[in-house]
């Protein structure tokens, strides 16, 4: 039997000790002005019991963990449609560069480069009516949480600084694979982007990847089949030119966010959520990745 | 409980049927002779309890798949020293190409693209007194199977035609990431891709990658955490560039050779091995590929 | 003594013999309803004897050529700060590409790709009250020629349709390489691109670049070593990545446009435009690169 | 009336005075011993008048200058053949990336990259019985100076540490673009690079550039319109990655040498040889460059 509460505990403690906590994203205020300081782990296990240390109950921007949800959601409505418009392989490359995009004819190597995240909301804006509250009411009812919100402050920011994702949307458009034009995608992207979310709720959100598709409360979001794909995707795709690294050192699906959160899941048993806002040369939270490394290593357990 | 034997019974006959059956690769004249209509499946369990179905006692080249073993054997005795010269990512790239050697200043993306594997037949050169015939020791010990023998004749076409290794050997060799002479190292690395290994061979030689490091004897060649390292790489880079496709199709740890075989793993479950001469055009065996995916589906069970 | 009236003639009776005169370009409407049988050719010498046969009088647009024009108007301007902006370097690519410009922290690699007229746009948005009105008055004045005018209607379309710009404008931005909005530089780069004149006018305009600056009338626009520059530039980036195929066959500094003009210049002996609007694969003038080399061929004289 | 003394002179003691002169090629010991406080200029003009300064008649190793003449052995020898194997494209990349080779299918991009010249040199090992020995007769002949000769040395330790040119060979093989062994085309070529002449020697091998074809003594070696590619070529591929540059503010077409040789020429007007060992971080001589670009500046003539 497993004590995750006293790994976690550990896991914290060895936190506050560290002195190289990364750098915070410092491109919009919003994200500048967190404290490098905060810290949080919060575990769900395949039977609802949770454990949670540190900040775990505190909100951060998800930023690209949402791109996970946007898949999930999209892949529920339009099932294998999808990858006609998107590949599923690694990049090998930083997540903003557009090299690939070009070469590769307008179809983005993977739905969690920003390309592919914004060809997943292009997707999203022509299927729903109101895009930006039906994505809101999605993650509300998956996590039972009606006190999920975005943060409007961040999506203004990142829409006035976000050139590089004005160029990636462009750039589809260019080849055909934006339907909508630039600017409704890109202001669901950067709403999406923007969602705040604490380390129990995203457990809660990711519940059904390391549940065959099943929410908590017994809801069928995603088959099987469908939730093998995503997870394959968050290991080989989820943390940029840093994905094969986490896979190596941590073994378990997951994804994410420049915001310094990291959700990751061990198939049938449970779903982690870190928040540690200081990030790693690749743009992955510094302690967050060693805080997951640590956990696998203590409890013996990941996917391989 | 599953029924292995129907599965794979019902995958061969699928197999018998399939019109589109790959290219079988025609560089050299000992591959380009073997008949596409072959396919074999085999299945170790954890238990020992084995099934096999079609060719699967009929021996071919390995190739490629040597890679993990040589990677295997390097891990155990060098330990982590190992990934300074190697790195842990996918290339996103296919298997031959020298570019990101060049732009990452001769440390190759992964020990299984062709510069990563010479980079490892390197390691093995300096570290044995006689590394051909260690290094087929060490098979026969892991399979506890004497039989095992390298085809010299598959050596020596590999040897006069192969070009690429050259050229990758001397730009490793340029970037001082070579430490014995270009023809050494090659004639280590053509001999390793020739071992000649059925189906039932190579399940057995991966058992230990599906049970943390202890082959069927009981005998220990990796720890758990060494064996988590070598999945996540199969995992992530095993499959070139649609090493994205396996894990999203299949979803388990897998190495794929030219000779149209494939091994996979699931964790403390099962290994299976396919042979079936005909690639798809990323190089990986196309019968192969599909029987491995029939297989995930129709067990339920994979990684994810 | 050269015979350029009956040079030019024989080329225009060629053109019209021959039965592979390209694609004229399509991506708007504008463009493409132009008949490829259309050619012309015009030769304004040091002495300010005029040549012409075929349409050298219709006019079309000159799209891409304008980057010369903008380049001259600029470099007038601001003198070498603009290298900072901007590199001299062959891009050996396509026109299009991105790719360089986010390996190259968005300095594009000359002023002749894309990327590169877009950051001399900014320049001139930055520096001019009026930039499309004192852009065509320069142009105006240079050729003496008041009836120049732009295209409202191809810009318009370009407007439309024109993506990759929008993203290598959007692109640049994000590296700070843009002064000015997105919108308002892009509205004058279509402008440039949409002005509409004849082969008589180009060689007007380009007249400056064979003489050292000095325009047919005797004002001085640029230096001596400013028109070296400039020249050196055709030589190298004027055709995109087909550059060095026409240096290699005709032997001029030159610039070609999508509209299917090219302008081309032996320095201190003539200036030579020509009008085709069929392209070849690299979106150059097919017939009007074939007519350039049998020029410098018959005369005996490039500056090589 | 130009004074070339007077102007050569004033480089020199310019030369004298510079103090950063660059870094001396160190790879191997042969080039690394050399002084970097040497300078040379000689300049033999269209009227075989001569002028020379600083140490201008002591020989050093031409390297990368030899491609231009070994292809202009080969021009002559097979004519427009020769670019059924190589390309006339800049391009765009420092001289040793094997990349676009594999992108472009083994065509290299122009016979200036090392790629480049492996293959001209190939063709010079087909075609001739005793090739260094031709080769070395064809130079003795165009300079009129049967005192010139390889430096064994030279080439030997090219031979013991030029991985990247065994990379280089070994890919065209592997692409069939070589069609001799690799060993022998590179014992050529590191013969060929070893080369040591003087700038005097210099100019008078390449009076041949500058005098469409036509050597001091009169013999024809190429016709006007293979000069005027072999010039093309040095203009738009003659400084690797910095060609742009040597054509934006030199203006003639040359080549550049890592011992520290570049030879240029103004058509019908001179041919000009520098010597200076530091180099800059292109690998091309910095006073060198320097030098000619006052060269141009002063006399105010460059091709453009």
């Amino acid at each position: 039997m497993i004590d995750y509460q006293s790994i976690i505990d550990t896991i914290v403690t060895h936190s506050k000790e560290a002195t190289n906590r990364g750098i915070v994203a410092s491109y919009i205020p919003e994200l500048a002005n967190v404290s490098s300081q905060k810290f949080g782990i919060y575990i769900l296990d395949a039977n609802k019991k949770s454990y949670s240390s540190g900040e775990a109950l505190e909100g951060f921007s998800i930023q690209s963990i949402s791109k996970v949800l946007t898949l999930a959601f999209s892949f529920g409505l339009v099932g294998d449609e999808l990858w006609k418009r998107v590949d599923v392989e690694p990049s090998g490359d930083p997540f903003n560069h557009l090299s690939l995009l070009e070469q590769e004819n307008g179809i983005p190597r993977n739905p969690f480069i920003n390309a592919g995240a914004i060809v997943i909301a292009d997707i999203l804006v022509s299927r729903l009516k109101k895009p930006k509250e039906e994505f809101l009411s999605f993650i509300q009812e998956l996590t039972n949480d009606s006190s999920i919100r975005y943060n409007e402050k961040v999506a203004l920011s990142e829409k006035r600084t976000g050139y590089k994702n004005y160029a990636a949307a462009s750039l589809l458009k260019s080849y055909g694979n934006l339907h909508n034009d630039v600017e409704s995608v890109l202001d669901f992207y950067f709403y999406q982007c923007s969602l705040e979310m604490n380390c129990q709720q995203l457990t809660s959100a990711f519940y059904i990847f390391m549940n065959h598709g099943k929410c908590q409360r017994g809801k069928i979001y995603l088959t099987t089949n469908q939730v093998k794909r995503i997870n394959a995707l968050m290991l080989t795709c989820g943390f940029y030119d840093e994905a094969g690294e986490f896979a190596f050192e941590v073994g378990l699906p997951g994804k994410s966010g420049v915001g310094g959160g990291i959700v990751a899941l061990l198939p049938n048993t449970y779903c982690v959520a870190t928040w540690s806002p200081g990030l790693n040369a690749k743009g992955n939270s510094k302690l967050g990745m060693a805080a997951l490394e640590e956990l696998t290593t203590k409890t013996g357990h990941s996917i391989f």
